[in-house]
């Protein structure tokens, strides 16, 4: 896995985050002001949204811009993403401000989801050292933890950590497991791929996943202990 | 929890199914032909469609087909539901024949989409009876075990079954499970709602899952066991 | 016919109204305040929607929410539904607040638009019984009269009421009256299927219609004269 | 009323038709072949669609193309207006042909759909002429009657035909009617706004829109009779 | 080239615009107000939509608010229209009101964005003098020159203005200039189609394009000359 | 400018293009047949797809795919581009193949449609050899000149080639200009902003241009003739 801070000029964060041949582009952006529903409960919000370029799979997929809805995967990968990074952050500290999180699928080799909410989590740390420079947090900590994902497969019958995609299509099953630095849990998705998987399976995919985050954390944190790449990003709304 | 069949008389099963205040009308309609791509390929298919009533919950929701879009939430619960009794159906034994699961949910109070596997399942069984009984199937026996789900959550530090929404809506971990009569796991999707879970309360979630859907794959058996109320349903497509 | 109230928990009304085979379930949410256009009037607003599960008819049909719009017949629908209510109530007494029907048919086999109004004129009866309970409405009787509507067909040249699907389908002329309980009309709509039919045809379904009518609004006058079933609805918004 | 024929090049009919300021231009456009479900089966189609120009209208209305979705009352009246001329052709004689009518609204003031309906018969029969010089019909005479519409309103207590839209907009009851020449009614729509009417005011009200659509078949038998203004239109699909 | 002002009743400015067998409708509509992001300004707002009747081309055309989206070349030219128009009208004079440009295409052939713009600007002008009249300008002359557009292309060698479709259709280059009547220049649009073209045959295109709309220019002049057909518009908004 | 060919592993070519801070990344995929209406006809198909990353611009933008519709200026560029690229290939040569670009925006600072057309001529050579190396080309040569673009601006009354954002945003005129190795012109987009132009600047804006798209089409030659970084892409459908 590689990290790369300060890809892009404009986000508060922007983080290209390698997995294989997965590349995932994670962007936090700051907005002033919360959505309507949230206005003037001093509590601030983070969203995101994830998508895979048309170019980034194997064979060309059609543009959901273009078919003019978002299909079910993409919605259920953005809610999970949203979720998971919202499990970090107090959003009290963090004050009536917005942080859109995009994860933009550049190019998809298996993991992609994990992937980006892997990078999501150190584009979000970037932009909350932002809003801090910036003077607009309620409260100077609102990260409590770190968030990293990964994805555990069974493929003929032994378990394996991020499979890439062509391992991966022929998984019995599947388990997407997000955790803390902590070593606690946010979020296991665990799903038979026409097949279904007894208890010890469960416990063993869980046991290599959270060994797999905990390495992801490490990562996480030497990538966030090296000082910001170029200059910071000024023009945010 | 109460499983009533033959509630409609069009489709091939059709079952309401009460957990508490919860009301979800499943019904399995058979479709002659399976989807493009998968035509020719000899084997069958099953689709899921979830949806609420407006009228359904506490406060009325918008209609989907008002608002010309179906939100994250409904995709994703629909996904899940296919995926899931597509666990225990051999498609081959299916022939090219399609079954859509629809899900209304008549009234909602927590646990509408382990309320709509359960009772989906019963549905889809009655389809592939009167399958055969029409002699639509490759072969006698498509379903090679049965489907239960249920929902555990952590409230106040105590796990619970089955919560109703005022409960759900505090629980600090939120956790659906889909089993089958052999004890193995079909799907396990778990989420911290603003909090994280250790491992050890994982374990005991899953406990009380397997614990539970035992119990529901039991009713369900029992409700199979009945004849059929009424006449068989005739007119199917 | 049979009318059952309080079906669903949450509505201030709930009405599953049985025709034959067709059953319709019109639900009466309760919401504060009116659409923006009318918003300062003083005047109250009643809005209606009309729609069908997949699983009603006796081929599936596909849900309007996933093909993403809604269709000319259920524009139609909830149009005409909306309309013939808004005939008995007086607005002013209403008060600025909107009242929504949600006719569902969970069943179809024919005249389920007259069924969905007759149904939902007792539903908007007890939502009104709860306003006034509630001490919101701005008079104490905003229910002018009672609504009831009938479809009525010509077939193999002898009109008939209330025909089911099989035979609706090959009516040939087709009208659908909404009356009050005063004998006066609300809405007539004939139409010719294929053929044109003559003025004295016309009179003679008006006849059959308002004599059809007349004997719904004693059914809903029984059924709201008994007292409301289970514990009055408490949770609305 | 005005009828001018072969107002546009291209169509096989094309009418622009005046009532009052009310101007609506209807285009019978042939096109080979039928809908999918209609295919082999050896008969005809007939189909409308109405709009109105965004500047038709006293203040401008936004174009529902831009909206992304039709409306309700456009949905509506649109099947009113295939609904009707579907009933004077015989689709048999026809052959496999679609003749599709558009009805787009100029100028509106009041009488929109009945003007259209009544265009729409004119450029239908031009439409069908042609069809007929260029062989492509089954049977040299599809159409078996004229079709006229015509609304009649009660304004102040006063039945009145084709009120124009000042008056129409506080009318207490608006009916429209669609009738044959041979005086046997397709469709009529009657409805109280806001309020109820008796069975002695709809009869007066058949009674003058029957007379009404007599006169205005007369004008379209007329306005027929002419030879078609310039040369017949050549380049149709 | 004919000009007739006052087409419609309604809008302040209606020009129906004919180029050989090209009928644009064109109207301007005054609404008080501009949008959100521009209110407060000061600043008035020009806006345009173009749309084409279905039965205005050779073959029908499918109707956009059926399909439920605005096709790229019809977002292309509402887009050119309202860029084009707003070149020559001083915003702060026009104060806070918006004039919508719609341009209804009635009958194609060839040209019919260069002729919406040369009606629009006469149907704007127009709508600015009803503006005057009801002293809602903040200066009494917002415009400061008149616009006019032609198309210019080149077939079989030749450089030619205007092209009907069957001609425009073998077009070797297409393209498209709006200039005022001072000479100078508002947009430039030239298209190889399937070829490209010479630095001289784009300066000959110009040449002729520039020609041609001092002509057109003088034709505004003598209709605008005129005085307004009828009664003046009376009901804006 | 900057020419990264290979930048990605799926698409037969795939080309980063960086002028200045704009960044876009091209990717030309191949697919078997063409569209429908082409079909049979033994010509092949390019199409274009241009979109921006919500990330890409110095305060986000909303994502399309979540509004459910393109805009206008995307259809427009995404319009431009293809025919831009369309004529270089000789679409008999190319056989029933069709190639779709997809430019997708990762960072914008001006500038992008223009260099997302030069990027895309580039990854369209890529995917050409890629076809004739597969063996799948009906003539070995299909490009018979290469394509680049530029933006020239009028800024303070000079001209100048390829503004970035902050500059191209408060300039009087702006045109684009695509043109071919030879020279000669491909399109020619000008359009005064607020402002209208002298023929003279515009002869000047062209002279600028087709000096910067020389210069261009010289890099994108240097770029081809360097051997293909990495393995060739392998597995295109």
């Amino acid at each position: 896995m590689r990290i790369t801070r300060g890809y892009q000029d404009w986000p508060a964060g922007s983080v290209l985050v390698e997995f294989g041949r997965t590349r995932v582009l994670c962007a936090a952006s700051v907005q002033e002001g919360v959505p309507r529903w949230r206005t003037g409960s001093g509590l601030g919000w983070v969203t995101a949204e994830y998508a895979m370029l048309p170019s980034a799979t194997n064979t060309r997929s059609p543009r959901e811009s273009v078919k003019g809805r978002i299909g079910g995967r993409t919605h259920e990968i953005s809610r999970l993403i949203g979720r998971s990074l919202r499990a970090c952050i107090d959003m009290a500290a963090l004050g009536e401000n917005t942080i859109a999180l995009d994860c933009d699928v550049i190019q998809a080799d298996g993991g992609t989801r994990t992937a980006a909410i892997t990078g999501a989590y150190v584009a979000l740390a970037d932009a909350v050292t932002w809003l801090g420079a910036a003077g607009r947090l309620s409260d100077p900590k609102p990260l409590s933890c770190s968030i990293a994902a990964i994805s555990v497969g069974v493929v003929d019958g032994r378990v394996r950590l991020d499979l890439p995609y062509e391992e991966d299509s022929r998984a019995e099953v599947d388990m997407n497991v997000v955790a803390t630095d902590h070593g606690t849990l946010v979020e296991v998705q665990g799903t038979g791929e026409g097949a279904t998987y007894t208890r010890s399976t469960m416990d063993k995919m869980i046991d290599f996943a959270l060994d797999g985050c905990a390495k992801l954390a490490q990562m996480q944190a030497e990538a966030l202990a090296a000082p910001y790449p170029g200059e910071l990003p000024g023009a945010k709304a």
